[in-house]
């Protein structure tokens, strides 16, 4: 039984394009971290040391700087289309590629000053091979916290249980999400852009109005409430840590404590993946 | 020769208290990172192993927590003043005693419901001995970028010299300030909150409105600025990494650069701190 | 066509599980973090609020920290094992679980006194469910550089390629590496300590030996090497930034650099993905 | 009163340099993270916009590269007094420089062949000016445990305590600490290297004899330790966290827990700062 390459990707992670539209005197700025990596047939490289079908990650570097500027960044999604498919095209050996963006926000201050917006990045993966493109655009580190409307209780028991049921508890988590189904196409959903605006409203709305039995009931109300507005998409997916804060105990100090004043705890936290989608049937 | 006890302090770090104020149905939360340190007599503790005179860090987080609910926090600074004079009552053999807080900032979502804000965390350190209290507001972790209207040219040569005069660049920092003065009274100032909006105000007005020739002038027009507006202040100090944004080379592909894509740079950055302050004469 | 849960897990993450082993004056420790997450049907959590299929997290953290002590720690391997049995089947509505841990080493010091040792982390993922259980045993974190035997040449040029041939560059990564196939008996393979080891020095002792052509090329040779010895392992996968150290350029300053001061770069980074397995044919 | 500029330096900060010495076929590595400082009289640049004394920051990065090859980094401390030397006097409107520079160790895999060594990282810092130079060595992030020989017992009680006296407890730190009074000569001392490597082993042995009644008194005898045996240090400054490992509770289980499954916890953390000094009397 003989040793032989199985799956294998290569590409540049991390390159921080920042581009800057200053065709007018009001600048605008996207501030983007992308990754790439091609796939295909590569045996060569890996078995006999032969690079000829490597188009090296530094060029994939030079071409996601250069794709900034030759076709611009109106989307971080259309720009990871555009990048994807010149890398496809420049490299013969790749069948695939995979091109990762995440974008910083910035306020602006004036005319060409901004300062960082918020915690959250907004993050797109584009998948691109013969078979076509698929577009997952999200967010991940939107810091969430809901003080009253959230209890945990009437669950499982057993000799290992010591957690007591919670009727009142301060629910908090650092949301990471993604979706899939939107064109970018503005006739339909408004573009890219005004696509993220919208989901992402939804899902604030959607945290800040449920009354919580759990995280989990919590993220399912947020995604059935993004699909049932958002009619283009198929599937959203969460993953969040539930960021636990436990109740100071100020009773030794003769102290009430009615909800009051929290423990914000750093490990272990609870870890909930959760993906809503649309019935095939 | 003998071998002695130099300088020395303990405490607890990085507490994590959080606290919400609930008397209305509209919630009000305070996110704080709270660490204390005393100083004193505590050679035995050191030489001996004689604990008597040690308050434990322990104790020291319980009265962080407690402090929260019996004296609430108005502000991180009267709450740091507080928790501060408790611990060296507490504390015979503590001559001193200093109490760092960290606010992270969260925008109301509903009235039990939040999102974290910004990048930025406000700062507050609180000296407290015999002689007095001496309170430094402050932040951290303001990011700021200018795409123009900075300029770095006309400098010192040397044999290792290679920089060339930049007409027009990208100026980009992660700003920590820190000011003092202040008395939190709400007469004078508007109280520690009012004037910490205001400094962080001023901040970002005066960094969009500067045209800069280094980022050291533009932190000195600053502090300038807020010295000039607030008149209880007697000095501010900023450390701010100059966070380099290379201008990507696009010329070997025929691509035209005219400040439009950047190469945002990790390792090295410059490093420049400044103090702005009164002059005595 | 109606709103669906998909897929979804849940459990808690980050346990930081120590546990010492005293029966002797000369103690051992093993020091793990410790996450879990079940699978199965869990509809009702999330679309009805009713959480009585539902082990707390809580609970799940009690339980490694339990077996830690009730089954004990002979490997991660074996831990996990007994962690993931003892989750399934108190948990009647899942149908899996996953369970990571990561181990960090210590050297002795003394009969009780220890101190952290290298950078790496020693890597667990057990997979059980009803066909039965997958062990992937690994490490990340490897740090590993060769300052010379390295080349990269003979590559994919296009129109964004600036990138020069190296004849001699240093090649550097923080290697993760993971691989399955091992049974953890004594009798075949020395167990599972032993097997990492092994793996563990075949992995050094490759790189260390390899003339490189690319990263790609030294991976699946370190990947091969280990195979080879290693009869039980059927596959093993890599994950290697290319962490690029670039030749100062110091001829300005009239100094010769023959390959002895270099720029260890942060970002953007190479990002090698490799799996060897074996043939099926 | 008017505004004037106060304290204040600049910079570059955190060129990651890596020497490699290939004189030979074994290859020799010193792998560093270099920062440097200028202060003095730079009151135009601040007020005026003048750059004209300003060595720019990129040209001390610059001078960072290219004195690893001119002057070589026979240790970091030689290395460090060299480029600070040559800064100051590139610079006439500078006064002083501060020199910090942190090593990165690696164990050999082979001749040319390496793997990072440990968490603990190396530190120097050196002050220059026209008084002298001050040259402080140390480590950071040596991760030490002890999982017995450490109690807590006998101190202060108020209002707030609930912390239980402690016969036996694990007592884990990550310890900095620097020292100053080392002239680099090898007669004396052996060299920066020899003297670097007898502090640290003497602080790990002292850290494993001893038993502790606090992590105070662990880390006064640890700097006792050293001056005993260093004739030439005259002080030695340490930063320690007290990382808190809490006994599991597995007693509502039925499991006995004697010391042998702990609680790594993250936050809050005690934090010692302790001075060991030679008296001058």
């Amino acid at each position: 039984m003989g040793i032989v390459l199985g799956a294998n990707s290569y590409g540049k992670a991390e390159s921080r394009v920042v581009r800057i539209v200053r065709d007018t005197d009001r600048h605008q700025i996207r501030d983007l971290n992308v990754s790439t990596a091609l796939r295909g047939d590569f045996v060569d490289v890996h078995t006999r040391g032969d690079n000829r079908q490597v188009l090296p990650t530094d060029t994939q570097r030079n071409t996601a700087f250069a794709w900034a500027k030759k076709h611009g960044v109106d989307s971080p999604e259309d720009y990871a289309l555009a990048l994807g498919r010149r890398l496809l095209e420049a490299t013969p050996a790749a069948t695939g590629v995979t091109v990762d963006v995440e974008e910083y926000a910035w306020d602006r201050l004036g005319d060409h000053a901004f300062v960082r917006r918020g915690t959250e990045v907004r993050t797109v993966r584009v998948d691109l091979d013969e078979a076509g493109a698929v577009v997952r655009s999200g967010l991940t580190d939107l810091v969430l916290l809901k003080s009253t409307d959230s209890e945990f209780r009437g669950f499982l028991h057993d000799d290992y249980t010591t957690l007591e049921d919670a009727d009142d508890r301060v629910l908090a988590t650092s949301l990471t999400a993604s979706w899939t189904g939107e064109t970018g196409e503005t006739g339909e959903t408004g573009g890219w852009d005004a696509s993220y605006d919208a989901v992402r409203a939804l899902l604030l709305d959607a945290f800040a109005a449920h009354h919580s039995h759990s995280l989990q009931e919590t993220l399912y109300a947020m995604g059935r409430a993004v699909l049932e507005e958002r009619a283009a998409l198929t599937e959203i997916a969460f993953t969040a840590p539930n960021r636990h804060h436990h109740l100071a105990d100020l009773a030794p100090f003769g102290i009430e404590n009615a909800g009051e004043v929290f423990v914000a705890a750093d490990r272990p936290y609870g870890l909930i993946q959760v993906t809503v989608t649309r019935d095939d049937g």
